[in-house]
């Protein structure tokens, strides 16, 4: 208790400073509020409260958190994009930052590219609503005890329906009902008390924003119970808990179940209403912005074809029907893409697969012509978004095998087609087996397992096949991904150059208005959509915040000082990007080059790695840190998460990470990011991040016939030169350096403008090559690792003659290339 | 059933051949004799084996096995222990191979090194015992029908009562029922069948060691049944399938008993007497030589520390007592050695360690008064061998809470507690818990768990608390691993020194002969005792069997054509060692050279890891393939196991291998072998091994506090440099292989004589260095790799002038001693 009470002081003085500098101590929390809701009005205790009703206090707490700091709109801007993200795919501790809410919109299957700083201003439970903190709970509170209620406690997650890492507004209920708007956050209201649990990235955040009514539960930090542990603790025995089923996967609603029975509490399933829906007033309608058709030509394959190879896997499986609730899956397998969320192309709906035909879960409105003549050519029917669950029930009835993927499909879902089941099982069994093997519905197809040809519904709970589908990309998503690629990093060169001017001319170049300027780069390429993610802009300490989230508190200028970390990507109509580059725009230490250059050894020796096919991606995990670990470093993320072709920026199943659990074998045509780091707190970040295509190597040998896999990069920005410490690098990483410049080179500086590309060859030459000097005061960049050896004796200062001749030392059989530019010749020596 | 006939008309062809040239066709198994043990006499098949009742017909099959080929005696004399062995912690699929029978000798505490290949001649159920296959076979099966065994099948695995790699002669049950002596295989018996399953290295063998009697069943191969799956498939539902329960561990038992439960069968432990051990008429005495004390110089810490340690951790888990099991457990525990097993200095033994005393449970017979002398200081008191079960049982009379780690314990053990445990329980349960409060015995401590205040008996399954403080070793335990390996190396130099000369001079030197003369040299150091496993000594296409076990069949002469694969290891007072060198006495070919040098890559960036500590050694791993894999090539076989010190040459639970299921962390103190490697099927293998010690390492940085380890080598013996294709290398790889040769001089000339001190320098200097020509006659090695850069100019031959002069190349401000052998400069440069 004395840490609970030690966090509620800190809380309330954070919260109450203007007011009350000097709060009393609070006593124990349990004994702050009765357990009626209407005697809420009284609270027996803090002192400094008491004397207040709290509905009177709340309304200045809730002024005071949302009109007093930070100011709207003051210099420098802080869009509401730039909260920062993490890959939950890759890294250990982060679910990915959802919290900005909005839409990105689009017209029909027309594109139109805006920035998501425009688009993401309204925040439920933001400023200007006028409702108390105390008032919603007071209302939330009210429900518990109506009759198709009847619970002593709810729990309001983050998720929506389908588990999606970037959700709607009007699915924001945690942010509503506590005012709490980080992306990552659990409510948890009783009759008496609420607590929010949130992690370190949010503490500060959450400080601010919650109301006294509030808890804070800063997950993470010891002694701090989970929500299923507090439960058990603050509620008497045999509670019932109460939980909207849609929010939670099957999994973890079993999770909870399990958890809250050590006390014999009872989870209730409160599935045809949301208690937070209820109250809420002004709620934003659902999204309802058209999907469009995603062209064939960057699907590769059609709606039918993917149906069809799916429909083998479930005969193969013995099932009739699967549910898919995971938007990017319902988008990959129907060629569709939406933009119900930011970020991310996806719509909200359902997919049900049954053998002769499926069916659509969607809102209407979302469906132009178009679509509806594309999905029609498929086979795929129309129902309405909220028809899923009588759908399942039915399908039960008709004896379905259902193949459901309990780790992400919701609880309302999994647990009525399971009484379904039940009910149906007892009347079925009653049946003579005879006279259902004649005529069982048109719907059940003849397949192998007798539960089947009985017709007794039955579900097979495992992992979803369109995810693996999915993740091997085909040949034109590739073709898709490389394209959109390209003309990312034009943007991003150009953006680069600009950079690199701006930030010497302008003192007060913020890290927000670093991101809104990539955008409007970004932007000017063809097939431009959004950003794929809330970019991370982070200078100096900034950087060293993984989850690092800009606001006018921490929000910096970018200056010449430190470096400079941005991760970043966009969506294009042919692909999805990410990447990280770190940069300095004044002299960086020895140290930060040290730093640098082994976070770049790291991410060369995985970009290399070669491997054995059918080997999980963990494997490789300790490639890319090795070189950090030879001194004592290390990164607190994993190395490498899935990317979706023109879909979610992160996806699974496959990963690179120092976690052990996921044994999700990398296979040809999957694509990983390559992102080793290295944070140094309070003072600096460094990421260097590319796009991987897993690909089949061509080698000499095939040891036990088994097939051998490598990367090639699908980014191709370049790395600053300046940045890296040659002298550690091996022959081979600085051919590596050179080698991707080079390639950078050619197939960037096409793409861009004179100014750009004189940026760019710059920005490739330089590399990690020995600098020489010659006879003459023409300075020499060689860009051959194979020359090195021959080369590097005149890196030292030549005291005597000069050796023999160029010839030598350039190995003349060998073709080169001069640039001449400003009075510097640049080589180019082609192996 | 085809492959079934197949593999018995093979099987008669190899054993008839003599006989019946052209034997006719088998017909199933499953008619080839009758239900009834006596009808056994009369065979209905096959036909051209019915006309001969079996009993006579089995004395010349006999003969024919064990008296015909292979001769004995003849040259190359095949001395039983170049066995080959395989690591059962580091390789996948192997056992280690513990066939040899034997027992070294030693006397009292005097250490007697005697060559086990002159040791270990008599085989079960080899040669002359005269005793036809079906007749013990007949023996066996009439013990089925005793009222006090009453079974339908038995099975007969290899193991002894605790789990030992190497086992004494008189286990070795089922060699002696089958006749097939390789070390692994299982032997299940029903009333009409009998069939040996072992695995692809022992085919061959067990074909022409098994009698017609036996069906073989060839572990690995496709569709061939395991143990459990056939006796389901041969018996009818609900048989009585009876086991010696002190021959399996209890979770193999466990897992046995699930398997035959699909079809009802039950498993009957019986655990009075051994099967085999009844009809074995001649069956060798249990081994008996005294067991010695293992001086507290190298033990390091004395015995009631270690007792003291273990009854902590008891106290922490609640325990009362542990059952140890592991013989190397006991004797490292109690600082013995023995000589009851070949290779291993441990003896036949139990320990229960409760926490007031301690007992040990060993045939009198083997405690000389030194030992008792020492068993007593350290509280330990004595009973006979056979008295663990009685003790276990009143341990449970007592109430006791006992650790027991059922991966190992066998199901003897946990039987018999668990039934003690059961029957105790009801019994005190009835007692008021006040009473037994106040008046438990006085061997129960007051520790937290209620069950024990209760007194009630209950049992910790867990793994044993020995394993991984026996892992971790002390310093005197480093110290003395060091000495011994020092020595070791001598021996080896010794050894390479004397071979490099005889393989040119002598045309029929054999692989066995190669492994006696090691053997010899390794006896005339100080402190030495026996081979820590057999030999492996492989000479071109023998090499690429990981499992090779030289015989007259296979056996071949060690030349100057091809590789040369030599596994070895010793067991001294101070230490245990383990090495293997791949060598070429002529000239390697180019691809031979690329695969050496990329197993030696691997085997340095495993040497040169460093890594956080609590890292599974599995994470490791891929940097011993990885230079492998780049080129299409791999090997099937981890890469590390544990060795004990002066103990066991394998042991847990850390290893190093593409396995994910270890999660054991490599810990400061425990010690890993490095031995990557590389086979070519019919052709030649490659292996390079040392011994590691996993030590803390001092670094600039500590990311997170978190402390990091690397490896010290413990191997000092040249790696022939002939065989490295330094173009692959890189400078950090050169330094390395430079460094080591360096550290092999400085540790091991000052051991051994003038002329092997010769082959030492050329051995160490040679090294992996680019050769230069220079302008004189000289031949100069460079040993540098700072220098490298500056000096691979003149690795290409030199047209026009020289350089300008050496000061440049060999930077003289480095000190560096010269040495000039047969006319040659040796440069060696300090850095």
């Amino acid at each position: 208790m004395y840490n609970f009470c030690n966090r509620l002081a800190v809380r309330s003085h954070l919260i109450l400073a203007p007011h009350h500098s000097h709060p009393a101590p609070l006593p124990m929390e349990s004994a702050l509020f009765s357990s009626s809701p209407l005697s809420a009005f009284v609270p027996r205790s803090p002192p400094s409260l008491a004397s207040r009703p709290l509905r009177l206090l709340s309304l200045p707490f809730s002024l005071l958190i949302h009109h007093s700091p930070p100011p709207r709109g003051g210099p420098p801007l802080l869009p509401r994009r730039l909260l920062r993200r993490f890959s939950p795919a890759a890294y250990a501790d982060a679910d990915a930052a959802a919290a900005s809410a909005a839409e990105s919109r689009s017209s029909g299957d027309r594109v139109v590219a805006r920035p998501s700083s425009e688009l993401r201003m309204g925040r439920p439970g933001g400023s200007g609503t006028g409702v108390a903190g105390d008032e919603k709970l007071r209302s939330l509170r009210e429900l518990f005890a109506r009759p198709d209620v009847a619970i002593d406690a709810y729990i309001i997650p983050s998720q929506d329906a389908h588990q999606s890492e970037f959700i709607a507004e009007c699915f924001m209920r945690r942010a509503y009902l506590t005012g709490f708007t980080g992306s990552a956050g659990t409510a948890v209201v009783t009759k008496e008390k609420a607590a929010l649990w949130t992690d370190g990235r949010y503490f500060l955040q959450a400080e601010k924003q919650l109301s006294p009514d509030w808890i804070l539960m800063r997950s993470g930090n010891q002694g701090v119970p989970t929500t299923s542990e507090w439960l058990n603790d603050v509620l008497p025995a045999g509670c019932r808990i109460g939980i909207d089923p849609f929010l939670f996967s099957h999994d973890a609603a079993e999770e909870l179940k399990e958890a809250i029975s050590k006390k014999n509490h009872e989870l209730i399933l409160i599935k045809d209403f949301n208690l937070v829906d209820e109250i809420w007033k002004s709620r934003p309608k659902p999204p309802g912005k058209p999907t469009r058709v995603h062209d064939i030509k960057y699907a590769g394959v059609d709606v039918l074809s993917k149906l069809s190879s799916l429909r083998s896997v479930l005969v193969e499986n013995g099932c009739t029907a699967i549910v898919i609730s995971m938007l990017d899956e319902v988008a990959w397998l129907l060629n569709m893409r939406g933009s119900d969320v930011p970020n991310s192309p996806v719509f909200y709906s359902y997919l049900i697969v049954e053998i002769s035909h499926a069916t659509l879960f969607v809102d209407n409105n979302k469906v132009t012509p178009g679509v509806l003549d594309h999905l029609k050519s498929a086979g795929v029917e129309l129902k309405p978004y909220e028809e899923i669950l009588s759908e399942v029930e039915s399908l039960a009835a008709k004896g379905a095998k259902l193949w459901l993927d309990t780790s992400c499909v919701n609880a309302a879902i999994v647990s009525i087609f399971r009484s379904a089941c039940e009910r149906h099982f007892t009347r079925l069994a009653t049946k003579s087996r005879k006279q259902l093997n004649n005529g069982a519905s048109s719907d059940l197809i003849s397949i192998k397992s007798e539960d089947i040809r009985n017709g007794i519904p039955n579900g097979l709970y495992k992992v979803s096949p369109v995810a693996i589908a999915k993740a091997v990309k085909n040949k034109a998503e590739i073709e898709g991904m490389k394209n959109s690629h390209l003309r990312d990093a034009a943007a991003l060169s150009e953006f680069w150059c600009w950079m690199e001017q701006e930030v010497k001319n302008n003192l007060t170049l913020t890290e927000v208005a670093v991101a809104d300027k990539l955008f409007e780069f970004r932007k000017q390429q063809e097939g431009f959509i959004d950003t794929s993610f809330d970019t991370i802009s982070g200078y100096g300490a900034n950087g060293a915040v993984i989850h690092y989230k800009p606001t006018s508190d921490s929000c910096s200028f970018v200056g010449t000082d430190n470096l400079f970390l941005l991760d970043s990507g966009g969506q294009y109509v042919d692909g999805t990007t990410d990447i990280t580059r770190t940069v300095h725009f004044g002299e960086p230490s020895a140290w930060q080059k040290e730093c640098f250059t082994r976070v770049l050894q790291g991410h060369i020796a995985l970009d290399q790695a070669i491997f054995p096919e059918r080997m999980p991606g963990f494997v490789l995990d300790v490639l890319a840190r090795s070189s950090l670990w030879k001194v004592g470093l290390d990164y607190r993320h994993g190395t490498g998460h899935g990317v979706g072709a023109a879909l979610n920026v992160h996806e699974g199943p496959q990963s690179i990470s120092f976690r052990f659990g996921n044994l999700t074998a990398l296979q040809n045509g999957m694509i990983v990011s390559n992102e080793p780091g290295y944070y140094e707190d309070h003072s600096f970040g460094i990421r260097i991040e590319n796009l991987l295509l897993v690909k089949e190597v061509d080698l000499p040998n095939s040891y036990g016939g088994i097939g051998f896999l490598g990367f090639e990069k699908l980014t191709f920005v370049p790395i600053q030169s300046k940045l890296i410490d040659t002298s550690l690098l091996s022959p081979m990483e600085i051919k590596w350096v050179n080698d991707y410049h080079s390639q950078v080179w050619e197939k960037v500086s096409p793409l861009v403008n004179v100014a750009v590309r004189d940026w760019l060859w710059r920005n490739t030459s330089h590399a990690a090559c020995w600098t020489l000097k010659s006879r003459g005061k023409m300075r020499t960049q060689l860009m051959s690792t194979c020359l090195i050896l021959s080369i590097s004796m005149f890196a030292r200062p030549i005291k005597q003659q000069s050796p023999p001749s160029y010839s030598f030392v350039l190995e003349p059989e060998k073709s080169y290339e001069a640039l001449e530019v400003k009075k510097r010749v640049f080589l180019r020596i082609n192996l």
